[in-house]
């Protein structure tokens, strides 16, 4: 089968004919048909330093997907061949603490698929039974943003949303999900700030009621001026740039909430005493999706067709063209990537 | 000035003249625009048990009102006269462990307006200032209705709404606000019931997806089907019937939760091993609104355009017609009742 | 080997000879060494309606034990020969919305040891690996009992301890334990009641400040004078007997807690109003143990030696004398009874 | 009367005679017993840059304390002179969005005596009545530390302790404190960290299980290694130190919670990614004492018997001896000081 492959421990990718795999016991063989092209793909192609302490090639990379189950190992009993399906990428161990007491996202024996085995950009991929999920008529190019869309997902509904201010600090993808997922859940203002006017006109196309252009305004000021003077109650940092964290810090209201979902480079001073202890708020890290709490909502409000992803989707290309779909990454104005496979 | 006033230990209320009340240190007259009816007004022109037991004439009542700030006591700082406003009706102790750890809503030594000490069915009212809330351009006949809106805001809002499926059992106003207010707080699917059609019809054009008529169709048959077969995540009883109550039990899911509300008249047999012990969920006595987070949540929700009761509010009279308005109550077909005082 | 069966739907338990079971793949063959007799046995043995309704002679009867690996079945990679092991006795789905979500204990689909297939009351018993539990050093005994003990942690540590006041309603095995774990989480105050002076006392061996007979004393008032009249902060209700669920619902005080575990044979009449909703109480139904919160809880209190059920435990006796150790439970002065198989 | 003034804007505190204050309507005038010296009063005797943009001399100083009523003004109905109380210093304004909903704690309008308002360094003091709380038996001398105690209270309680594993970083008085709390409110092991032996002794006094010395000892490994590879549950970070912080971070489980206090000067780098996102904790700053949830719970504790702080009160001293004070908490060797008044 055809797949996108990280070869050698150098820059680049392939597109080559590898091996069809084989669902064993307690697996599924999908027929991929929809993949999403994410940050951590670039990283990996671009082989930066926390691609070259993780990854171990060759591998097939790729870990958001979606597609039609073309076989099932023994004794899997509730999927069936020709369902269309989606699955959570992260292959936890289901025996330590966090697995064991529903924290499964955090459990440090973790196998993401596309990075530490083999992944979704191909015709094939198997996973384990536990880790796919139904589409039950949700399309398959949404179906393949799940996994970001999750990571939204999970970083809005652990706040308290109905009634609350939510700023959303950076409007790629995922804070542009964010956008939506805060409106869906009964936020009564949404505030998004990004220096890139296209993915802000995309959080407004999400329903932001006011963007920020952190270029050209003054977003702290603008935060608490459309909050009355007190700053948001839930701010999602998705930006991962320090001068947008600190921005977080400032625009959120006293007791407030922020979660933390961007990943800056490196160290980012932080004053520990005004911006976090005398504002006694409180921060939270958000890495994945609750397994599968966060996965059960993201379809609920899918299928009620209370959140549409797919405005974000603002490109498509073929497994061959992932050269293309990586450099509409790195142009910075893209939305959400996909690639169409089958 | 004129007020409806209970004058004796007998069935009856009357529309006479009455002493304008001044505001002492610390409070605040009010001179009423719009005024509520609830049906605890007419448990106390019956005369029924309760209110004997309660009410102490002669006493002017009502308890739902907004209205203009006519003038201010020593010591009130932030209120001034020309501000439009309404008003918690609780009026606290501000000492009891209950006052000073957050749920001053319980507060054993609680007086209410109209019940306890004279009440909104007048033309002026005089309210301790911690009491009085402004309505920021909310209008007066929203403002007048707020009262019942909490308790519908406190019910719904002190569950996990964002995602759920939420049944509401009983479509009285507090019903019908509960249905908006969970559509606006993020709920994905919405069902509703009661025996009167026309109550349903004001359910659904509060937002509810579903609605049941319990005279006609299996309540609980409908709801799980509705839901998967799972149940509803939270039911709101707000209707006091013992039927509906087991409606409420045996429609939540497993581990959900029911927000209870209505009262039933006596004691109803329930069984606790299959209704509530073996699923595993959680009962709330839903009592009055928090001091003053739900206000807080309720004047976001309207000042944003979120929520909006008015389709509720069927009947508006003026003071004078008092007997009608109880009647129309009595009727089962109103909505919400209003009086337009100034 | 050896075991105690029930053979026939009619009362009656049998000590007789049936085949060693086998540990199929995932699977774990344990030499039972001690094991719990609970009340849910007596309801077998004695063929109640309950029992008529569920279970499907002939199976093994017992759900409570801790004993030695003897064999892994293939795919057990975690769990050795020689361990020494207790296990949760709710076998479940693990695929179910329930099982998804955090709270497999509410599985609809849950097999139950000992009641819908063979138990431990035997020589050997084959569990899923998944339902079995290292015990690192707790002796078989205790684990014998960490099925009911964990009863008591479910309901105790679903409340808030900290600081609280904490009124155990009935000091049956499962409520001698829950005192126990009420002081462990660092309850101010405990108090017990029960119509039987020996398990009192046993309550007040665990750690009970303060112990009622409700046979002799006023419970709610005397739990109100303890409590500075404002009655307890969580109450558990672990009797299952009418009066007494009453006094549970008065002993609580205005926005408490009552978690609800005793199981009342047939419907208890409630005054919603004043016994739940006035008070703004919260109630929750307690079953089986968090999969595996709890359980994580419990051995950590056990190896720290913060709880020790061993008073509770007050009779012993070999497989071939369960009459006995039923008739003991029957007599109603009994604690915790244990079988020692081994 | 006598009292300990800041007189001019520079270093220094001088003892000397001022005004008696007079208590006014809604206020309480307390003849000072006992009074707990802080860092605050060494920031401001020192007059370092925060004090200098904080503090406006000339003022009284001094912030914990206890003492007797000696008179009431007007409209106080609930406290009586000869009554033994203590204060909450921070006086709040209790109209605004954080008063209304339970955080008065993070009022943005907080006046803290001693600091903005004369204080309790003094014969008598003036508070406001709802400040104001009952001592109900405990000695003044705890009842003047009550404030520090306070924040230790808040901190842990506001993280779930029972069956957790706590880390106390920093054994001041604050730090030891906690340690106390942490093993009233259930947590299964406390760890505690400092880089003085005499303070580690006041942790191990107070009920830390573990005291690791972090001058010589690898803090981080030794947490993993007493919590069995996977970090603290909760770490309270007391210390305000750059590398403690970061062992606080390293020393959290997955998933688990930090509780920051400790005041670091300037600014901490932070490495977001590895420290907080990837491991999904959550960090709550953590100000003042919860008004009045947290009092409620330390008096619990402290007239149930179940924690004693006198063990950290190392020294007392009269009031005209305030230099001796400051030099001891300079000196690192002490624990809490307080001072003689009455």
């Amino acid at each position: 089968m055809q797949a996108i492959v990280k070869e050698k421990r150098a820059p680049g990718l392939s597109v080559k004919s590898v091996a069809k795999p084989v669902a064993g016991p307690g697996e599924v063989l999908i027929a991929v048909r929809h993949a999403g092209v994410c940050g951590t793909d670039l990283h990996i192609a671009d082989w930066d330093a926390w691609a070259q302490g993780r990854v171990k090639p060759p591998i097939v990379v790729g870990h958001e997907f979606a597609g039609e189950i073309a076989a099932v190992g023994d004794g899997v009993a509730e999927l069936k061949p020709g369902q269309l399906v989606t699955a959570e990428g992260h292959i936890v161990c289901g025996r330590c603490l966090q697995c064991r007491t529903g924290n499964s996202h955090i459990c440090r024996r973790t196998q993401i698929i596309g990075v530490d085995r083999d992944g979704a950009f191909a015709d094939y991929i198997v996973m384990p039974a536990t880790n796919v999920l139904a589409l039950d008529g949700i399309p398959t190019e949404v179906g393949a943003v799940m996994d970001p869309m999750g990571n939204a997902f999970h970083a809005v509904l652990t706040a308290e949303i109905p009634g609350s201010t939510v700023f959303v600090v950076g409007c790629g993808p995922i804070g542009c999900f964010a956008v939506g997922v805060a409106r869906a859940a009964g936020a009564v203002k949404v505030l998004a700030s990004d220096v890139n006017p296209k993915r802000l006109a995309l959080a407004a196309r999400m329903g932001a009621h006011v963007t920020i252009d952190a270029g050209k305004d003054d977003v702290v000021k603008t935060v608490l001026a459309e909050t009355g003077g007190e700053g948001a109650d839930v701010v999602c940092e998705m930006s991962g740039v320090p001068v947008a964290l600190h921005q977080a810090l400032a625009a959120v209201r006293m007791g407030g909430r922020v979660q933390m979902l961007g990943i800056p480079k490196g160290e980012v001073p932080v004053d520990f005493a005004s911006e976090i202890i005398f504002k006694g708020i409180t921060l939270y890290g958000v890495i994945g999706r609750k397994m599968y709490e966060t996965w059960h909502q993201m379809r609920r409000y899918l299928t009620a067709g209370l959140f549409d992803p797919r405005p974000v989707i603002t490109h498509a290309f073929p497994l061959t063209r992932i050269d293309e779909a990586l450099a509409a990454i790195r142009s910075g104005d893209a939305g959400k990537i996909i690639l169409e496979i089958t």
